[in-house]
């Protein structure tokens, strides 16, 4: 019988990871399942069918995952944004702040093109931190931003609200409460 | 007019990254272009047509971009080998020897289920020492290997006489001289 079972139910959760206090929600048994991935990439990109998108950017390294399979599916080109040093080519940074202290994030100053339609994915929307920094290095490389699209929305920590207002259209396939 | 340039061609080289004397071979330029990305993917799974593989094994990070495509394509879960500390549940590791000093790569010690049929998937063959950890641990889950697909074979440096010896078929898009 086929399994019918919602995304949200392939997500594990990790008491105590990375450290005491967090309850972290692990993407990786729903990556490892056939059908829960499969319904990850193709929900992930249900709200822009018939829509124009050139690139898809992927967060490093969870939105690597999902990034390299939308962009397949949509036989368009991936643009990865890494953390600090990891690019070789000319990047552009952008810093936010983390818990404790700052992060810095990077993509290749060639990679986006002014005018080009971009989807921007990750596995996670928690303060939304990577991904506004994410977005602007998109937008100070003149990518339009289409869709922020993220498997999982923690609805307390604010990211979609920051996303949201910094006019992003968001989409998440399932929410968890709690940190 | 289509374009019909060949892979390799899609490929930036850096010089001097990440350190003097290193010709490195950039992926993002061949993964940000459209046809691409699409010929890199489609490429990796020529040899695999139809042969039962039930998981794509990626190795971080940019094996995720690949192996997410590819286990999409697939319509089979993927599994992501990560470095030390990053992955939540519990683990095996294996350790591998850098230029300079050790790294330590990690699976999740649930994620592969005896008899399971795997393709292993990175950028770049190069010494093969990422590659072997990686191969040693799906094995030690009792994982049986299909095949280990690469964009890049940097022939200069072994990794493919080292694989091969370990009795895994390898496959490679396109071959560099030199490191």
């Amino acid at each position: 019988m086929p399994n019918s079972k919602p995304i949200k139910d392939y997500i594990r959760t990790i008491v105590d990871f990375p450290h005491e206090g967090i309850m972290f929600r692990d993407v990786t048994t729903l990556f490892a399942d056939p059908r829960g991935f499969r319904m990850a990439i193709d929900q992930l990109l249900h709200p822009y069918a018939g829509m124009q998108i050139d690139k898809v950017v992927g967060l490093e390294a969870r939105g690597f995952i999902l990034g390299g399979a939308v962009a397949h599916q949509l036989s368009v080109g991936f643009v990865p944004i890494r953390k600090k040093g990891k690019l070789p080519g000319a990047v552009i940074s952008e810093e936010y702040q983390l818990e404790y202290g700052e992060a810095i994030v990077e993509v290749h100053d060639d990679a986006i093109t002014a005018g080009e339609k971009i989807l921007v994915v990750d596995d996670l929307l928690a303060t939304g931190g990577t991904a506004e920094a994410g977005i602007k290095l998109v937008e100070r490389l003149g990518g339009e931003i289409i869709g922020c699209a993220f498997v999982i929305d923690l609805l307390e920590l604010g990211g979609r609200a920051k996303l949201e207002a910094m006019g992003m259209d968001v989409h998440a396939l399932c929410d968890f409460e709690g940190v």
